[in-house]
């Protein structure tokens, strides 16, 4: 199992803040909006005498209830093709246990999610990378490049729409470019889609469930962690149309019993958020994000993408080595007595030696944190040399 | 993945309820027992505004706290020897990943909860089962069985003490055997401790974590599910004293990022449940135990352990499958308009052929709905032939 990118620096960021130093945490997806009322009154005002198991793929109420949130977004599906589970986390376990045996393979665009190789390890999968580049945006890499890489084990491709790290939106054409190859050789296209709402410009989201003729090739990751600032409930669900992906899911739900019930409770409560939260909470991260660019793209040498949706961003440095220099910030560096933390992006690549140069940022602060962070970046990058 | 020997019967129940049939659940492990006050409580009374991540080793004042309910009952750990897990299941499936690679071997005496399998499958070992018998109670297989059984790849011996389906609660004695098995050819003994508190007549439970010499050895699975009737919380921990084997499971842990939050609020408190709680359940269960046993051993034909601690005990019936059987029993039987549903034993076997003939049976019910359930069943032998 490697490490987190992150889990490393957690020492050095605490030694930091035991010498007084204040740290900006720029490295962390725990978004500072608070949690719709309704969904923590919900729990609150809960009246279970005795807090019980609920059924293996959730309750019949809030799998009811979610089928009717994505029909509300275009996606057509039923409570039955719907396992709620223990995070999105979960899911992408469920998922990958599903469709692979040992040693199989799974195509993911670099970079990713660090923690699909947590779960690939756990189930005994190797991860292939296909690169997307900076230069472009992170753009889905040429479909020829896919293909190059399909194997015999090859058993899905999976992507994170909009991206964690990368903010990019895939285009209604590259979803069906995807959903093309897919069928052509007979793959799980696996989308981790739990930052569907967080998209800006007007820009829709546009799920590989909308796309017809992959029922039996799709299945969604999906989560209320980011959604509604509910990252502690620990609910997400898997959707399939493909009945027998739903059935081995559910086996493998079956062993760990059931998703927590105080939680379901709160996510069942928080389908009823009003618009206006969500409205609110997009305009909030539209600012940051803009905020952060702006500032980022003062700092000479800095090369950033433009994030589309989700709430990171990766930014190339002017260094060699962004794990050397996120710890140098931490044990060396202060100015006014902060210093500011980030993900070295090496960990988000599966392939060796690349994104050493590269951070990921989150922008969940308010918008005074994320200016004073990218003033102590740039500071911090005028004297440091390596 | 195997399918759970209960969740086939799951349709039949369902039909003979919309027959109008009363089923009586002898089959689940869901307790009726209150919730603790205090922990209901602690979640309606919290004051959270962002429902956010915990640590990935769950908060560092429960896990202060749960060494201190170790220490109650004189076992020595620190907060840094618990990773806060969700569910049991969560940290059985973090002790397999951690102690074992793709096709590596768990020695696991059988019958046994049938999750174990699935978690097994899910990590790609194999599960070697050393029959235990209804004759002996199900006490420790000589230890010559389970020698015999030890080959290159074997990893663990796992242990569910007192166990589910048995009843049956280890001694001190058949501990240490085990404890110098594990040293002499270096494995690690994983114990499910989730029932540690529900042993009868007086009985004391022996943790592997109270046995001197085992603590490079040792890991323990444990959970609030029975124990304060909170199976919904899905909140459990794993427990060991050997530094590597936590780092690695932490890395397990991370990929998952956090067990539930409202969970741990109401697990922490549960911690402050007072004693009186857990005389009354206990004196629940030994009187619910004694009256099953009494009115089971009434039926012509039927062989039955002495179970010492859990709430669940194996019975052999005067019938060649319990599988039909338990289908019969719903499909087509009723007295009074009233059925039972069993859980067949076969499942909780991984010798193909062994425990056919038997059936798992949980002592969660008030007493009335044990006798009237076993006057069902004793019926039921009257009038099937197979």
């Amino acid at each position: 199992m490697p490490e987190s990118p992150i889990r490393k620096l957690v020492p050095y960021a605490e030694a930091a803040k035991e010498r007084g130093i204040e740290v900006i945490h720029l490295n962390i997806g725990q978004p500072d909006i608070k949690t719709p009322q309704i969904a923590l009154d919900a729990v609150k005002n809960n009246d279970l005498e005795i807090l019980a198991y609920s059924r293996t793929e959730g309750s019949e109420a809030y799998r009811q209830k979610i089928a009717k949130y994505y029909a509300k977004n275009d996606i057509d599906v039923t409570a039955s093709q719907i396992i709620v589970t223990t995070g999105g986390s979960e899911a992408l376990a469920f998922a990958m246990n599903t469709i692979a045996d040992m040693g199989d393979e799974i195509i993911i665009p670099e970079p990713f999610y660090a923690n699909y190789n947590g779960f690939a390890t756990a189930s005994g999968l190797n991860v292939v990378p296909v690169t997307s580049y900076i230069e472009d945006n992170f753009a889905l890499p040429p479909i020829e490049e896919f293909e190059k890489l399909i194997t015999t084990r090859t058993r899905a491709i999976l992507i994170c729409n909009p991206g964690n790290p990368t903010g990019y939106l895939y285009s209604k054409e590259e979803i069906k470019k995807l959903a093309a190859i897919v069928k052509k050789h007979d793959l799980f296209l696996v989308a981790d889609e739990v930052y569907r709402e967080f998209t800006y410009e007007g820009r829709e989201h546009y799920s590989i469930l909308q796309e017809a003729g992959l029922e039996k090739h799709a299945i969604v990751v999906d989560s209320v962690s980011k959604r509604y600032s509910m990252c502690g409930a620990r609910i997400g669900c898997l959707v399939s149309k493909n009945k027998e992906v739903i059935q081995t899911a559910l086996k493998f739900a079956q062993a760990r019993l059931s998703p927590p019930t105080y939680a379901q409770i709160a996510s069942e409560a928080a389908l009823e958020t009003p618009q206006r939260y969500f409205d609110a909470v997009k305009e909030e991260y539209v600012s940051r994000r803009d905020l952060l660019i702006t500032e980022l793209n003062k700092i000479e040498g800095i090369k950033v993408g433009n994030p589309q949706g989700a709430f990171y961003c990766i930014v190339e440095l002017p260094i060699k080595n962004a794990d050397k220099f996120a710890q140098w910030l931490l044990e060396s560096f202060n100015t006014n007595g902060a210093t500011v933390m980030v993900a070295p992006a090496a960990g988000f690549y599966a392939t060796e030696g690349l994104g050493l140069n590269q951070v990921r940022i989150a922008y969940v602060l308010e918008k005074e944190e994320i200016k004073k962070a990218v003033h102590i970046l740039g500071e911090a990058l005028k004297v440091y040399n390596d």
